[in-house]
């Protein structure tokens, strides 16, 4: 196996101010190659902490992503570390001066004379270009292992990852003839955890492989890995499990592919010509953030209302305000009308509504906190489905959306 | 100092199909005790990795935090390797299996003898109640160090770490007179990066104590840091260069604490009294999301409306369709009357607005993608202000809300 370590320099990501989803975007697209990731690390920007942690991670990796530390501020150490961790030097580079001038002038900013600083690199090390910023990325190529430096900044570390890494890693792996991980995923929608497993069964199937659930508030993933001698031959095992997976649970599955659920329903309704708008209450404005997600949602949602009062929901969606008052603002009757009023208002294909108790109060006997009636609504049929989730207000929010998208999508499936 | 050190199990951290929210958060908890945290690791659901990391970490940490592996199923074997690494044995804890059949019964679920297996914990541990779920956190004490092993669902491992961990933490660094690594946090909104530190300028005021500028979608954050011999010094210290950075940028300095944002805007509104209503076209609905966050938004957000289509925004909004035609969906015109006639259709004080190119299509020579008009309006006047942001369509999204949110803070300043 190739072996990958991830480690993560900066004070920010140690004490938390910042989430890292570096590490995790870096394994994500490393997983695809069939390298085994086998750490991540976060350490602070310190000397003797950077040098002990590269000293660590060289004797059991293949190859060592490090990102951060390389902007140009004081406590930007990461370059001047290594030049001393691999006893080298820092030389002019020419090329990466120019650049450098470019991307000022660009920018139609002054290129200053210590911005020059950013172009001095290790002697040593293969420059990898950075598109998309100023730090560019080094590469270490040492007897048994390789250390790649790249800037901290996601987007430029996105760019170098895509243009040198993943490709070098591919090649290698195939070079080397090096077992490989892999792993794929199939994304279902609108079937809980404990059902699915329970639809799936007996987990014998798998063999020496390994299914894992993982649920999110957009649905469950599930994920099968396999360790094989190629990828070809690791492919095949897959494609059985996943057509033994399929046999049991194929409606729900949306995606055999880290896609995102927003980039799957966008490219459902494009490709169907299917226009929506959105009602929303408890969710505030969430379920028509995550339709537009995706470029050219202009040629789907139509638009929506946040109706967050009951005086919204009467004035701009016609509700019948002796109604919403016996059957309540959270009811089958208020969501499912939501829905329909808000697709004829629109003039769409479908629509889409929400209306729950997303907590901490507000909640009763009869409507717990965590209860939301979601609306769909197409030429065809009109109608409300209850869920009851959780008492945490962001986690009601979230699920909301995620079943909204699920009777979407197996609304839309209808419709073909 | 007290050092602590942040373990995170779990294969889906580890590839990259999990961010590692877990770490970040329990980061952010523990710099408030003062103690200093040294590493974040993670690792593999594996018997070898978890006790050499143990090891590990063992040699330089006085207290270990470990998340992950505590579930039911057959990949959660932390436990069992923690009984084998401290040389224990499990022993069925009364009070544990009281807690649990609780937990089934309160949730109207079978208790199942499989699930004894929750209340099987090592003989030498501590035992921490997990109020709001199965496996108990348990907590080793040994000579050199402590080790404390929690559940990877985030909301059980908040719930350890605020009931138990955070207390004790509190508690040893007072009794061992431990020096305090302390740092406090200026949230500032709409002002960019370089023009606080110009703003700021010469930095010798600050001694031996750091200051960092955290650049997010919603402002830029100060963190002022400073190691100290107890609390109360540091905080004097701290004390006085926040009044010292007051003295330069104190008009954009909304708040001093690690609270939210949308906190900061949920309360200022409420005290105040004030309503508001938005219109957003390229945010799609994030403005909304944002602003009903917290508990009680129906106190001071009367709806909104997403216009995502032109035709939407002559119809809902009552926009000349001619002017829209001659100035463009994106243009002062359109994102000031947005403004004005969403707060005039909910009768709301304040109406906002969003209009922009968010990317990646839809640019030109004059108005390039990332070019978004904000507008805002009260009783009192309506006006719209340009930003150009960058070429990416989410961090567009993003940057837009948290522009407008500072247009929001200002204006409520001006109500006072």
């Amino acid at each position: 196996m190739y072996k990958v370590s991830i480690l993560s320099i900066g004070d920010e990501l140690c004490i938390g101010q910042t989430v890292n989803t570096n590490a995790a975007w870096m394994a994500q697209q490393l997983i695809n190659t069939g390298a085994e990731i086998v750490t991540h690390s976060t350490i602070r920007d310190g000397k003797r902490e950077i040098s002990s942690e590269i000293d660590r991670l060289s004797k059991f990796s293949d190859l060592i992503l490090v990102t951060g530390g390389l902007g140009p501020t004081h406590d930007d150490i990461t370059k001047a570390v290594l030049v001393e961790y691999f006893n080298d030097e820092l030389i002019l580079n020419e090329k990466v001066l120019e650049n450098l001038k470019e991307f000022y002038k660009k920018r139609k900013r002054k290129f200053l004379d210590r911005h020059k600083q950013q172009a001095m690199v290790p002697k040593s090390c293969i420059v990898l270009d950075n598109s998309v910023g100023t730090a560019p990325g080094m590469k270490f190529v040492k007897d048994s292992f390789t250390l790649v430096s790249m800037p901290g900044v996601p987007r430029e570390m996105q760019a170098l990852m895509q243009a040198h890494i993943i490709p070098s890693v591919k090649e290698t792996m195939q070079k080397n003839n090096n077992k490989v991980q892999i792993y794929r995923t199939l994304k279902t929608v609108g079937i809980p955890e404990s059902k699915l497993a329970e639809n799936i069964g007996d987990l014998d199937f798998l063999g020496s492989s390994s299914l894992a659930f993982l649920p999110s508030y957009l649905g469950v993933k599930l994920r099968l890995g396999t360790v094989a001698e190629s990828f070809e031959k690791g492919n095949k095992v897959l494609d059985k499990l996943e057509k033994h997976i399929r046999s049991k649970v194929e409606e729900f599955i949306v995606s055999n592919s880290e896609e995102e659920l927003s980039k799957i329903v966008s490219d459902k309704l494009k490709e169907m010509n299917i226009t929506i708008a959105t009602a929303e209450s408890c969710t505030g404005g969430m379920l028509g953030e995550y339709l537009t997600k995706e470029a050219g949602a202009s040629n789907y949602l139509l638009g929506g209302l946040i109706t967050y009062s009951n005086e919204s929901k009467i004035n701009l969606l016609d509700i019948n305000e002796n109604l919403i008052e016996k059957h309540g603002a959270v009811s089958e009757y208020t969501a499912k009308n939501m829905a329909r009023n808000v697709r004829r208002k629109f003039a769409s294909h479908v629509g889409l509504s929400i209306t729950g108790i997303s907590g901490p109060d507000g909640g009763s006997d009869e409507k717990p906190v965590g209860t939301v009636w979601i609306g769909y609504s197409d030429h065809n049929h009109s109608f409300a489905k209850r869920f009851i989730f959780s008492n945490d207000r962001e986690v009601n929010r979230k699920l909301s959306v995620g079943q909204t998208l699920a009777l979407l999508l197996s609304g839309l499936k209808k419709q073909k």
